[in-house]
């Protein structure tokens, strides 16, 4: 019988959402009534329909397939030149980032990508993540054999946790030791912090005297209004050579069901191999994307493209508006009565303080059966994040509207 | 500077069709003026437009995603119960395999889930795979740290090589040592060969004394068109204990640019964890692609779905018949001119041996300059492949009634 990959034996409970899904399946069983009343403002998931720019791309991207003479078969598996050329354009060149089109690799998904990138990586890297954290890049490495066994808090031996606190304001300082490996993600996941260009710049200067990597999630850098804050690692100088970016098209033109993201893969990030010399990521990056992934289908990626014309800049930036008209809705209607707010300014999430010290899973409780809302607790994302629940601001603003006086009754019933 | 995967430096040279391309490339920048007379019978990608009923579906679940009463975000990450449900049912269940929609995963693609399987499985295992391959089961094991160098052959160290070849009619032999798992594909990809009944019983046998698992990739058993071949190996009785099924609706359907596939984890089949116990591989998977994936675009979900329907089924099957008869021009072509060919009956590959004992990228250097027309060498597929090139029936009927004429006068210049 063949042996198994045993480090997924390690992985503790299941991975947070579908456990959020188990409980309120489970209250909808006991309570069938309350079913059409649940509000779900836990995963971050969009509601506002396909700006139209986009669905008309797509649609026209079928009727080519629909014809012998535009039909297409595969694509270039790191994506259509026309995708990565307007990335290249749009994202970074009109930013001042020097990134080529062939250093971006078009897939379905940050989160694929955040798991698949471990590929190309060996053993025996330290690596850092902040805690909060998404869970993925946690798991993933479990997966990947880069950890031991979890411990009794849930902490998994051999990854370097990064405290993000309301004391530090919910930026995590910058590690004493050397790491070889660290995920940042900005906007924050979960706590909607964000980074400032000062804060980045040490971190590029971490990692540029450490020889380390930064994995940079920045699914959500489109919530970010205020200038001053880079939206890309690579604004800062020095980046380009130490920093992987992710981006997705999921948060940013409510692509969550249409399955659309990009890694950049800038070819001057270097790997030591066993004999130790250096390599090229980009080189590694490439041959794991050829070989096992086959790109996005050809209407999604017109779709993509589609973000990048004036009119769907203007649709984008609407509906990005409107899930940030719901953060501030959640935010100020939470601090009226008395709760610590965080993030949901530059960010699409709300970062809450639970009330009288209540544990994260008791408030995820207490909200889902009195308020029939369904938040994420705090303790999902780490030990740092116990004692908060964040609120999504992907949602109708009927449903905010509704949501927010059923909260504070049942939160305030607390007090 | 984090550690590398070393195991992909010890990948020989490209991934073939990434080889063939750079091949063509060159040979059209030295030759401007033949690039337009170019016709590739090399990668098996489809030609022909997306049937009508799956481009219905496909435009109709884009309108939902533009009006948010109908608007859908994340899907399960396994795929939507409804398209599921349709595998299982039409599949499966109406072929006599018990096969339940909970153990049908779908995918963007086989060749991603023949890559990505790998993750699921530990270190130590001794795997075995036909020769000649399709090269991804290879790679991806190279990748993962299952096996050692290269030798000057190309072959890996540690893993089990079965020849197939004309003397036994490219049905490899029944290992005589036990591996833990062996990679089959039928029907197969390059040799165009099927396997019988009688055979895959064989083969589940030798999996169940073992305690091995197939891998058993299908993704062209909608061309098989004799009905005493199975389609499926949960077709064999205890096939459902001992394999898991790839199947794509890529040449099914004509969806190489539309990326959709599934991959069928019987709950049944196990492995072996460290420490004796046996895991069903059905819960590592699952765990796998919740934290990895994220499914399918919803449109393409649905242009999955329609195949299902009565008129797609129809339009289908005249779109495999199309290419088909394609093989048997193909087939009957080269044959007609003494060349000795194989496959092409229920299979879109033809496996044709080289006149004259040339090598097969000899041949295929030959056909690029004198006929313009791309195949793929039989060497990229393994040392058994040597001496033969493939062709794919995947083409316009222009294409292969004026690539017919052309091939046949190189190849008989050489005769």
């Amino acid at each position: 019988m063949p042996r198994i990959n045993d480090n997924y034996l390690k992985l503790k409970a299941g991975y947070l959402f579908p456990e959020i899904g188990r409980r309120v399946a489970a209250f909808v069983k006991e309570n069938p009534t309350a079913a059409g009343r649940i509000i779900r403002m836990g995963i971050g998931d969009v509601t506002e329909p396909l700006p139209a720019q986009i669905v008309e791309a797509m649609h026209k991207a079928i009727d080519e397939m629909s014809r012998r003479e535009t039909f297409r078969g595969y694509g270039p598996e790191q994506g259509y030149d026309f995708l990565r050329e307007a990335i290249s354009k749009h994202d970074y060149k009109a930013r001042n980032c020097d990134i080529a089109a062939d250093e971006v690799f078009v897939s379905d998904g940050s989160k694929c990508d955040g798991g698949n990138i471990l590929d190309i990586f060996g053993e025996g890297n330290t690596i850092a993540v902040c805690d909060p954290v998404y869970p993925i890049y946690v798991d993933t490495n479990v997966m990947a054999g880069h950890t031991g066994q979890a411990d009794e808090k849930g902490e998994y031996q051999g990854l370097v946790y990064l405290r993000a606190t309301a004391e530090n304001n919910f930026a995590p300082e910058i590690p004493r030791q050397k790491v070889d490996m660290v995920y940042l993600c900005y906007p924050n996941n979960p706590t909607g912090a964000v980074a400032t260009r000062e804060r980045l710049q040490e971190w590029v200067a971490y990692a540029r005297s450490n020889n380390a990597v930064i994995l940079y999630d920045s699914a959500y850098e489109a919530y970010i209004t205020d200038d001053s804050i880079p939206r890309s690692i690579y604004e800062i100088p020095g980046g380009k050579d130490v920093a992987i970016e992710f981006r997705s098209f999921s948060k940013t033109a409510g692509f969550t069901g249409v399955r659309c993201a990009y890694t950049v893969v800038p070819k001057s990030v270097m790997g030591r191999a066993a004999d130790g010399s250096t390599v090229p990521l980009h080189q590694l990056w490439n041959r794991r994307h050829t070989t096992k992934f086959n790109s996005v289908a050809y209407p999604v990626q017109r779709g993509a493209e589609a973000c990048y014309t004036d009119a769907g800049k203007q649709q984008i930036k609407k509906l990005v508006a409107f899930y940030l008209e719901n953060a501030k809705l959640i935010r100020e209607g939470l601090a009226a009565c008395g709760l610590a707010c965080f993030g949901g300014v530059n960010a699409p999430y709300v970062w809450v303080k639970t009330p009288r010290n209540m544990k994260s899973w008791e408030v995820f409780d207490l909200l889902l059966k009195q308020a029939n809302v369904v938040v994420t607790p705090g303790s999902g994302f780490g030990i740092s994040g116990e004692g908060y629940f964040r609120i999504s601001a992907f949602n109708s603003r009927e449903n905010v509207i509704q949501a927010l006086p059923r909260m504070t009754a049942a939160l305030a019933g607390q007090g």
